[in-house]
């Protein structure tokens, strides 16, 4: 009798491809699937030193390939494609069977898929998993939910291939139904945050300090050993200093300022507001990906309008203060896609645990930085934190920074260089540690011309004024 | 044979009762339906001198005592109770009839009905009515969308009833389906904008400027004879100089600093971000009134971070600069809100016509202003103008303002003030009129760890690079 795989894959992507051999990588066999022969063909030749990996276009011969319960994890693009295999996987898989979509769902498709399939007593899976193409083939970080012990199964599995931190690896059992995806949907919008304050910082030093690509390259690789270390700044700075491959100097300049989007920093912000938590350091970096398509817009305006002559800075005092307000940013902007992490998990009933979710963004994925060990910290001090900014292990990192972070925002005001994301964490800060804001005159409004009623500060109770 | 009346409308709260009396008032003959037997008499009894004003608790009585084609205006809160109010008019109204639904209703609910009710003959309206119950009373903006024939039996009454911009009504026929929702949500959104950018403004003046209530309230007053003429400058000048019947003073003091909201800015926002276009100013102002519910939150923060010492500017000069400000930041949030509206008309197939927008919203709706006329002028000169800040009628406007913007948002940003509203306003303007954004970086992040690809400045196609 033929011996079983450990391991599953639908989906023989770059992503699918990497990962299958990532898992024979650490000792698991694993059995690919793809209606494409050509990358059935790929896999078994790229996987054929290993001895443990297989593939086949045949759905059947994968799923009877695999050892029970059978791990089977799709790596597809989100979408009806994930249905789809779903139910061509159905008629061949027994109860108990485990399903792990590892894909950037939407967290309700992911309760709706998990629901189903609860009914025919199959073990679904939501995984989001962040590290790109090298991540998936080396060590990605993984942020599963569903049924906990289901997860037992794959636990052996995901730990391996993981990447580690200090030996600890990135994945942990986070919760049930679409936490998995939801977490990872929360991941992506601080990315957008962290991509935009990079992108800001990068074009203020451009234009108010007058930094060559190679200034830059070296500024931000001596951020990356200190406080801001981080794959971000990491691959910033290498990005700067990639020529480019058609002979026109530095690839950076040639490349067209229009950045697209996949969805998932929408949807973080979309579902931010449905649950009311704010979130405008991620909000403005959404934004802010659509005035960069509009590319022909701007076009028009720009000789519409003049710009303020930039008032150039001292090159060392400005590299200074700007590693700075990043710092301060991207604390700001961890500190909201947390909070609405925390809400979530209320909301949602996943009784998420924050600080292993900050443990297992330590490596593997791409918002990774070194301030997410500072982070883990924090929860694990007070589990039940609302915002980072309440921290104590916090409040000195934050006040240390803010300073810079308001002079470099006046500057590029008063300048006309656009930093949405850097004035929006400032902005943010300043409100939310604002024990007082003047939206009593926003409810007085409200009352005034709808009825609205409003609460007073000097005692309990809902009050109406006939104001005219 | 007993007379029929020339309009039902459903739901005698203080919306419906007013616009029943007000159309009573045009000489139209009304009749109101409620199933609260005491807001029945209510109405009665208040309408009893007009002649032409009925009502019943009888669904069945109220249905009857239309005139065919009936026009049955709904004016109940939106959601379910729409549906339910719907399905008890269905068994006694006939094919031709009519149904506006004159609440906030989302605009796929809204398409929904439309269809639903359009196989079985009966025309349905989404109409979005702005103004508030005395708008209600005395000419509210009517925001309708349906089918272009059945309009023109509710035309006259809706013209009449409607408030008045020299002379010319503030209602006309927008688009299919939801479109009149559409508008009004997004209406809604542009309002939530101008609220947030006032109540900055009243902040910054008091922190920057010292200025007492009286002052505020005298700035506002004066404002509002300017080129800032608008309901919530002029409502805000009112609040100002109003005193607390509990005898604490001025009362917008004693008011808490919660402001709520009841959807349709988060929806305008949402549905900004499905479409890929840009409202910072507006999402902003939705997160704003998050952060005020977060008091308790606020609190704790305030105690843990200092704040700069504020310098003080001289008052006159603040004001000024204030009001340039102020006017600077309408003008972008309507640019936002109408950009959304071109491309939701291209998008839902709405066919909507800017000008006539604009031309509505000059009077008797929350969002009203001198600055409308100017609007409607430039969509008049470019009706495909595709943002306000390309109109040539703009861009001394802007140019004019964006000066003081630039002090007043650096000032704040320097001392602590948070003016997110007005930040984001001068931000987007500095982004959208930059031909060149630095999320080329972005776009390169993306290659470099998604092999997402990129554009080049100096070619066409689709390029990638293997980065390491």
């Amino acid at each position: 009798m033929e011996e079983k795989y450990d391991f599953g894959l639908v989906g023989l992507g770059v992503m699918g491809r990497n990962f299958i051999l990532n898992v024979a990588d650490n000792g698991f066999s694993a059995y690919g699937y793809d209606l494409d022969a050509e990358k059935v063909a790929a896999l078994k030749e790229e996987g054929s030193h290993l001895a443990k990996v297989n593939a086949s276009t045949n759905i059947k011969t994968f799923v009877k390939s695999l050892k029970e319960p059978r791990k089977i994890m799709l790596l597809v693009p989100a979408g009806k494609i994930v249905d789809g295999v779903i139910e061509s996987l159905l008629p061949y898989i027994d109860r108990g069977d485990i399903i792990i979509d590892g894909g950037n769902s939407f967290f309700t498709d992911t309760d709706r898929r998990e629901a189903y399939l609860h009914d025919k007593a199959i073990n679904f899976f939501g995984a989001g998993v962040s590290g790109g193409a090298k991540g998936a083939r080396l060590g990605p970080s993984i942020m599963p939910g569903g049924s906990k012990s289901a997860y037992q199964h794959i636990k052996p599995i995901f730990e391996a291939v993981s990447a580690k931190y200090k030996g600890e690896p990135c994945v942990a059992y986070l919760g049930p139904k679409s936490s998995g995806n939801y977490v990872k949907m929360v991941h992506n919008g601080i990315e957008y945050g962290l991509m935009q304050l990079t992108s800001e910082v990068y074009d203020l030093l451009k234009k108010a300090g007058d930094f060559s690509n190679e200034e830059l390259h070296s500024t931000f690789s001596k951020w990356n050993e200190g406080r801001l270390q981080s794959f971000l700044v990491e691959i910033t700075s290498k990005i700067l200093e990639q020529k480019d491959d058609l002979g026109k100097g530095d690839l950076v300049d040639q490349i067209l300022d229009k950045a697209k989007q996949k969805g998932t920093g929408k949807w973080t912000s979309q579902n931010a507001m449905d649950l009311g938590i704010p979130i405008p350091s991620i909000d403005i970096a959404v934004s802010m990906r659509e005035v960069s398509a509009l590319k022909d817009e701007r076009i028009k305006a720009d000789k519409l309008y003049d710009r303020p002559e930039v008032e150039l800075l001292d090159k060392e005092e400005l590299a200074k203060m700007a590693e700075e307000a990043l710092y301060f940013s991207f604390i700001i902007t961890y500190a909201q896609g947390l909070h609405q992490l925390a809400d979530a998990s209320r909301e949602y009933n996943y009784n998420l645990d924050v600080t292993t979710i900050a443990k297992i963004w330590r490596a593997g994925c791409i918002i990774r930085a070194g301030l997410l060990a500072d982070i883990s910290e924090a929860f694990e001090a007070d589990k039940d934190l609302p915002n980072l900014l309440l921290s104590s292990q916090f409040v000195d990192k934050v006040k240390s920074t803010v300073g810079s972070t308001r002079k470099l925002v006046a500057h590029a005001a008063a300048n006309g260089i656009p930093l949405p994301g850097l004035s929006n964490s400032l902005t943010y800060f300043d409100a939310y540690t604002s024990s007082r804001l003047p939206l009593n005159l926003i409810q007085a409004q409200r009352d005034f011309f709808g009825s609205h009623t409003y609460e007073r500060l000097d005692q309990e109770g809902i009050f109406h004024t006939e104001w005219e």
